[in-house]
């Protein structure tokens, strides 16, 4: 069973396009004296498409050897075909990873019948070393797991849980009221992380937790301790820094805040281009905003 | 300052396509007896597009000559003319409505800017002799208010509040914490009751309020009682049946299902066509769960 | 069976937002001395969901007194209710019009199955007295009617053709491969004329023979004669000013253009917002540069 | 500059999921004999998403090796990474490839704004020894290359042209008309073949061209003739099967109407799904019929 707060570790890179392992050394210890649960390595902040594979297999490397050792970590381990996802999620169970998550095939949409999208993460599931955690991300694949396809694969004893960013909160709360517990029911964005654990999720990976993290972390235990009007008001004023970071602009916003923190975000990789000064002023202005009225 | 559970009516027609008056007495007679704060007349669930307008003007009347004097009344007086709109608001007004409920005009979608839409509503306002409450419903005008505009609107000393259907739970939490108080938001579907109160809604105006009146008002008192786990079982408890008369089928179902409930559902007017076997056991079989289960 | 060039047609408004029907004795008596086959009435361009009943017939009257008899009427006579289009059918048929044109209905556009929509179309048309074309127009509507339902529909007596805004030539070129004959496929926008009446379409009804009814008629001309790359370069001329009077801005656009081109267009009704000084400048500006060129 | 039908190559999979270079040759030999211009291999209708990258570089050698040597080869080279597909095309262009295929990154929908997305092209034609194609795939990437972006990008002296299979007849006709010359403009689906041809596009690179390759360039000769009519029969005719084998049900059923005409299909890749068998009978059905209509 997972819980708890995640985030899905963005990806530093240097002027020259490479990895830097020196800020993203910083970043893992800063997010291992947190309350996180864990960490996502590969997920869509860390731009694990725009990575080579001997990057990724690198990458898995250095986070399992430098985060936390008491704390989760989780790999995402998506490709198209279900060979090459069922080859690398071996590859990092055997590296110690502790689950993988993993996104529905989505270039052929047409293709993708639920039937197709139910035998792929079967059969996945089937020869993962480690459980398997569902990604759902319509906006970045144009594919929705729907709660029934959710459901019926919760069946499946080495699909431990999904991460939800849909951001239906009534698909979602389907999805607790069907899934077949044990299930970890995480939270996507940070934008609707109240209402999903008023619902009864079990926690949440989202991309806020890369600068906020006791923030979001606070916001569980309010929840936990059942001060709804604290965590109310604690949802509202993430909102804002959120959207920026996440729907508002992405990634590249996430970079800039995560310096402005304390974290090194470094730049992105082409083709995303890094944050123009407006959109930083914004960003910036947005995290001061939110410092103060905390 | 509106709050608490409203149900937009339904209006039952007879095999001819008349209103069914003897019927809707006796669901306004019922609804007047329950913990409804009010009703909605002339919204999407009561198929006010099939009516005339002279049908709509009695109907508007029997509805405040039968129901609950101590409660209220909303009337829906959508037209895409910002003149026809304003003439009907000020026709119910003159009638004894408490406020009336507004769609944006939708025909002209890409001419339905954020500044045609706000001189639209600004206008209505100004001259609504009543209380003017949005009424955000992108799934049937395939225009969504957003929660800028909206922020925007809730200056307006005569916009009272928003109904809002879009079931984007971020956005909502966005109204909330930009409108300007007073101002009322109402959950549009009860399939994010619980989400949106938690958020700081003041109160829903759901389909399934014409049916299930009581336990959305009981999912409402345990959210202000603290009663959060409750709160949270009914939710889950609800989906199934408010999914069947919503989006899963629609006004057509709601029908059967109010008649299975003890109220007078009649039948949907022409181009609308009645629940075919199947789907009326596939309703009636959700709600015999759900009063088995509740 | 309807072909050639259909203009529908625009309908000016003065400034307290009456219909001014100077202006439109003015625009009637020009487009009579064209080539146009016949004009529309209460079409999306004519603004007729911002018209009360009264208005309506009076403007169907005025048209058919005044436009050229030997040219066709087309009537739109959509209502979202079944007995509405069917009565108000019956009337603008009684009054003289040749034919009449029927969106689908789509406000409970979950509800309007494909069966729903043929039972509707079938009703019309058994009980309208002139025919019916069917009117697809998914940028306003939010709904297509498929080439499966258009075929099944062709087989109507009483349904006479289609006026197909949808722009997807592929779904086009299905109708016409599988209507039943005689059945009249009309281009409803001019951005596509040309490729439809390469597939054979018989005509049109677009928004461009307002203002360009003599170059819209040249273009289906050409193709007749076999003069294809001048149907080709008069076609990509056409584009930008099509673009602007339709989806690029609206009827909005139309009107600025219509008074440009020695028409009276009048002003659009509220909630519509007539053009800004730029965009004004844009849409002349496109219609100078077009005549230069043409 | 490239004219004339292109086929973008299927790639058939044995029972163990491996490329059948034995069914592979086969297939280059039949295209060899046709009057195609070239193929395009690593496109979407050779599942390039599935193989790895040697796999990749083994099937390119191999067609090049395998192919007519008078005919062209157009390589598929995207990633989502530019710095990948810069890496990738230079690959391939020293294996001589006369041509590379490049979609836009399509992962981060957010980020790729239209200056992210020109400056990826931009600088992949910069850096390519062989000319760019763009590549417009909006039903498989989610993301539209709009005619303003392709008409800027026709301007780079390695960009050569655009593969369009995004189907709307007028952004097609918008470039065909603002793209600077020479600029090759390829009709991306034979659903719209004729239309295409009609408004000025050079070519086509169709998966219909697998299977029926000699009628496709009929179609072009047919229009190149000014036999418009036998053009359009033979357009009609074409659109059933053409629907089955890519919007209507895809690859999969590309491969079976490939061993039904004489040519190796083979099977798909997991996660695709090969035909059940109702589908199977409906496409060697449609072929059946349009073979014996022709």
């Amino acid at each position: 069973m997972f819980e708890g707060i995640y985030t899905p570790v963005l990806t530093p890179f240097a002027e020259d396009g490479s990895i830097d392992y020196e800020k993203m050394k910083h970043n893992l210890d800063k997010w291992s004296a947190t309350a996180l649960a864990g960490i996502v390595v590969l997920g869509s902040n860390g731009e694990f498409v725009y990575l080579t594979e001997a990057e990724k297999v690198d990458l898995v490397g250095f986070c399992i050897e430098h985060f936390h050792e008491d704390k989760k970590i989780i790999v995402g381990t998506s490709y198209e075909s279900t060979a090459e996802t069922i080859r690398f999620s071996k590859l990092v169970g055997e590296m110690g990873a502790d689950a993988v998550l993993v996104l529905p095939p989505h270039y052929y949409k047409g293709s993708m019948t639920e039937a197709a999208l139910e035998a792929y993460f079967q059969e996945v599931a089937d020869q993962c070393p480690v459980p398997v955690m569902l990604y759902n991300m319509p906006p970045n694949t144009g594919i929705n797991l729907s709660s029934a396809l959710v459901a019926r694969l919760s069946n499946h004893p080495n699909i431990a849980g999904i991460k939800d960013t849909a951001g239906d909160i009534v698909q979602l709360a389907e999805i607790i009221r069907d899934a077949k517990q044990p299930f970890s029911i995480f939270a996507g964005n940070a934008g609707f992380l109240l209402p999903a654990l008023t619902l009864g999720a079990n926690g949440a990976t989202v991309a806020l937790a890369n600068i906020l993290p006791e923030d979001c972390c606070r916001l569980m235990t309010l929840v936990q301790d059942g001060k709804w009007e604290e965590a109310r008001r604690l949802q509202l004023n993430l909102l804002q820094v959120n959207h920026l970071v996440t729907r508002g602009i992405g990634v590249a916003a996430l970079k800039v805040a995560a310096s402005y923190m304390g974290y090194e975000g470094g730049l992105p990789r082409k083709p995303m281009i890094p944050l123009n000064v407006k959109d930083r002023e914004k960003v910036e202005g947005a995290l001061k905003e939110y410092l103060v009225t905390r």
